[in-house]
């Protein structure tokens, strides 16, 4: 089958790539639609030495199961970590703390950029008909996005979103539909403009300090680089929260942490909470995206087959892209 | 008057300083005994541009007074943020976090390494008598160890307290009287061997990861330095915290936070939190002291005359050294 793989850090499609046979109580699934997220490109960048197919938003149907066969032909999405020998005996949140977990197109398993994929059943959420493919395949990071709404309550409360980016605007739309009220920071004017379309005050990150930036004892932080950390704790009043969302490779000789004494200085003084927040609700996500309380089809930027893998995810890499899509 | 200040950066000892005289509800306070802490170290290295006297651990006797005729004969101890123009219309937790405070000896106000200091009545607490000077001067930073537990429940927890320094055993022995099961992490032996003395499980940061050091999801970075944090990240397990205590100096082209971007990715992974954390309860700090709750006599490395306080700021900032007092 084709797929988009990584490994020894090359990326290449390929199109002998052997068809995944499921294992005990899995699905084989051919996946409709993929998403590139940002963490595939921190895994191209080196952020963690994952070998395989890469990719772990989708939408798919299922097509064969081992056992449970009441899900062939559904139409899902699965939550993107395993720890099929733990059941929960670590102790901690499992499988998405599991120190034994996999995690699909990022750590020890392959993921979704591909014609199939295997999956246990039991990560398997079925998507309503109301909920199509362009949709359903922002469940994984809307997903991500709603874990801030179970760490911190946002009703009511002012939210800054830093990075009007694909994660920024998901977590911009997840906390808004969840009752906080939201301003958006960016730097690229193309961000801002979909912001401002999907009706959030949206300020230009250059032209920071703006007196009219609403303070907001909530600010989440999806800029995948280290200027959104001292942007934040620049913006955060004094016991305010500042959600970490993205996460980002080193580099060699990093002088992007220069001055970092002074950030993690304010942090103390200003005694702030910096909450780090990865993997959310699928169940709530696809409710999310039921309701018609997210906009999606506006943070599409373009649609490539998987052939054109490569270019997909060069293009992803843009700055101010939005939701790039694979299909088959 | 005596007292040791900064100016441009240069620290020196003056004989002819002027007395402070008292504005508006302040009183004149002869010192009996001030402490040396880390932060006045790094006001010596950079931390902040403060001038004039330092120093912000005291006990003192109220020698005159505007108003409050009461407080004169007094021994007492005082907060150290004020913000007498504001009176809580900042907002913030006043006058801790109000954005015009000043902090005594640390930004905008003389400090207490001096004959004398003036400070406003409010912001005085009385010494019980059965506390005697070398432990009211601990007030202060035992005050900032109780901070952690107002902002995270630390009963019945276990929790690892990064640093065997001055504040790291102030912590560690202000979390056990809170209800905590402390275990202790440090890199100098001479204050491992304090540690123990005071009854801590001790464990050497050169000997980690130790597989017999037990998982705590409390974690406490008291070692003022970018790899405490560093370590911290690594001990912490998933959605456990860590609280920031210390503050340091940027470093030009700051080489300590290499890597660091794997640390913040860490965070987020493991859903950490990092809580940074201040000024704390003296009316607490004092009634444990009376209580009798914590041991700060073994903390006292030696003692100086305000005349020697270039050599024992110096002592203090010798590795793993205890508390340093001045006395006029």
């Amino acid at each position: 089958m084709r797929g988009i793989s990584l490994s020894q850090g090359m990326l290449s499609v390929s199109n002998n790539l052997s068809l995944p046979s499921p294992a005990r109580g899995e699905a084989l699934i051919r996946v409709a639609l993929a998403g590139v997220c940002s963490t595939d490109l921190e895994l191209v960048g080196g952020y963690y030495p994952f070998e395989g197919i890469l990719g772990h938003e989708f939408v798919g149907v299922v097509e064969a199961c081992d056992g449970a066969a009441e899900w062939i032909g559904k139409r899902v999405v699965s939550t993107i970590n395993l720890s099929p020998e733990c059941n929960g005996k670590c102790g901690s949140r499992c499988p998405e703390h599991c120190p034994d977990r996999t995690v699909v197109g990022i750590v020890g398993r392959n993921g979704v950029f591909a014609e199939y994929v295997a999956l246990p059943v039991a990560n398997l959420l079925a998507v309503p008909d109301s909920v199509p493919d362009e949709q359903a395949v922002f469940t994984e990071p809307l997903a991500a996005a709603l874990r801030i709404s179970e760490q911190i309550d946002p009703r009511d409360s002012r939210v800054t979103i830093i990075g009007a980016g694909r994660l920024g605007l998901l977590c911009a739309q997840a906390l808004r539909a969840r009752g906080a009220q939201i301003t958006v920071v960016g730097r690229s004017e193309k961000s801002r403009n979909l912001s401002q379309e999907l009706g959030f005050p949206t300020y230009s990150t250059k032209k920071l300090p703006d007196s009219a930036l609403p303070a907001a004892p909530l600010i989440v932080e999806c800029t995948a680089s280290p200027d959104g950390l001292r942007l934040a704790v620049e913006l955060c009043p004094p016991e305010g929260t500042i959600v970490l969302k993205s996460t980002y490779a080193d580099q060699p000789g990093d002088a992007r942490f220069a001055g970092f004494a002074s950030v993690l200085a304010a942090v103390v003084v200003n005694e702030i909470r910096i909450q780090g927040s990865r993997c959310g609700p699928f169940d709530q996500a696809l409710a999310m995206l039921a309701a018609g309380e997210v906009n999606t089809d506006s943070m599409v930027e373009a649609r490539y087959p998987l052939s054109d893998g490569l270019a997909a995810i060069a293009h992803a890499a843009r700055p101010g892209a939005r939701k790039i899509l694979l299909h088959p």
